[in-house]
């Protein structure tokens, strides 16, 4: 697969299949402020600077997640479906 | 049940019940600013960063507290209700 | 009484009566730009953090204060009724 | 009189009376961008936090001063009307 | 002359006349963006805190500047104009 | 060629050809909410001043990289089309 | 000619004239986001407050720039046009 590194605290995202959502036993409604969806993290950023150190972010590759919606930048590599979400945009790890 | 670890300074919370509110001897109007509502706090995040230092949340595993509903995102898990709330919008811990 | 404990700049108050605010000698005319109000100082919240150093708040319990209106949340607690305010919306002590 | 403190960098301010505006030999213009006013200051409040440090406010007890009129909350305080404005609407000391 | 000493980056300037204007051999459109004036500087403020440290203005006294005419706020000393203007709209010194 | 020096965190892009897009396997949709687009990185500024240190930006050239479309300014230089982007819309590297 | 020396950040610059722009080989389409232009640098500030300590600006006297032509203010010194520009508007140098 062609590789993204993204960059800073952005994060790369494969959305849950249908049937993986239903698996992790949690729905999230339509409704919802932040219109959270659940994903895999398939690559992180370098961090982000905090207080002039770079800091790693709290999600690692694997980590399966809860985040918004409404932050993402869509994008395909090899005709699959990825997402572009910031840190600050991840609500939960589940575990 | 499905473990859902908060990021940041997020907060995993479950509403009270009536009947729990009731119990509480704390009425929170509808008119009120914020819309403040009771809950018990679950799970939280690993906390701040404040002047490059992580700094553990205010609230922790147990907590009764008065939060803000505009603020959280609504989220099922194994069929029941939860919000994902941030530390800012805790207003009170019911004591 | 049960009690409510503010978080961080946060500051549990209790309104002047009509015959208190008279005893005080002080007058808010209503179309004050922050429509201020009298109160009494029940609990305070454990302080903001300034520079990476948590501060007590200046003003303490049993403190009367003059607040602005338009901040706080309205909350009853046994049946009274009490509001949450922030420490940035007590304009001044009275003495 | 009763004794108001303000909190932080606000100032208690008493207007200055036509006579003394003349007396003062500064007119200013009901035009001008943030509607000036003279007035001496009564009572300042304990300073502001400046990377970390409490500085003491730059007016004290007595300075007559020219202060933005679109700041300031009115207070009545034994009948008498007085102004809580905040050092950063403070323009000038009228030595 | 009533002596006026602005507070902080404030700056008291007299603009410059007609005359002093076209002797300065500098012509300022109307149509510029922030409205440049002409004028000199008569009194300045102590300073202004960087990082928590008071740094001296970088106007002083006698300077001729060209400033932001949509900044100031008019004020009359003894029946003659003067502006109060802040360190940040000054663009440049006459030399 | 005529030398072009981003300043600071800006970067000199030149866009992949619509070939050179296909080979990346890399496709964006236009629907996308940054409106991202795929290049290569021809010059960098000299960095970003991060808590008062220069930090070198995080791509350098020869990088190919995915960048917000809406963020650039167009230039010409010798006849052939570029783009100055800022680092915080770069958004991930094609490795 | 007239002095003058700019503040801070800000920048003196003569925009480059037609022919100039054609020798440059650069071409700035109207369309731009930023409304880019051509000039050279004829006076610099003293420098920007970075975390406390004074950093020079990275143009300097006879620079050739490309700048944002929204930012500037217009000024005329002895019967010629000038322009005042902040250094963050400036977007690269030609060299």
């Amino acid at each position: 697969m062609t590789k993204v590194k993204p960059l800073g605290s952005r994060i790369l995202i494969k959305a849950l299949s249908a049937e993986e959502k239903t698996k992790s036993g949690i729905y999230l409604p339509e409704s919802a402020k932040e219109k959270p969806e659940e994903g895999e993290v398939l690559e992180v950023g370098e961090g982000k600077y905090i207080d002039g150190k770079l800091v790693p972010l709290s999600v690692k590759k694997g980590d399966k997640v809860i985040f918004a919606k409404y932050g993402p930048d869509e994008i395909k590599i090899d005709g699959e479906d990825y997402l572009i979400v910031k840190e600050e945009d991840i609500l939960a790890i589940i575990a």
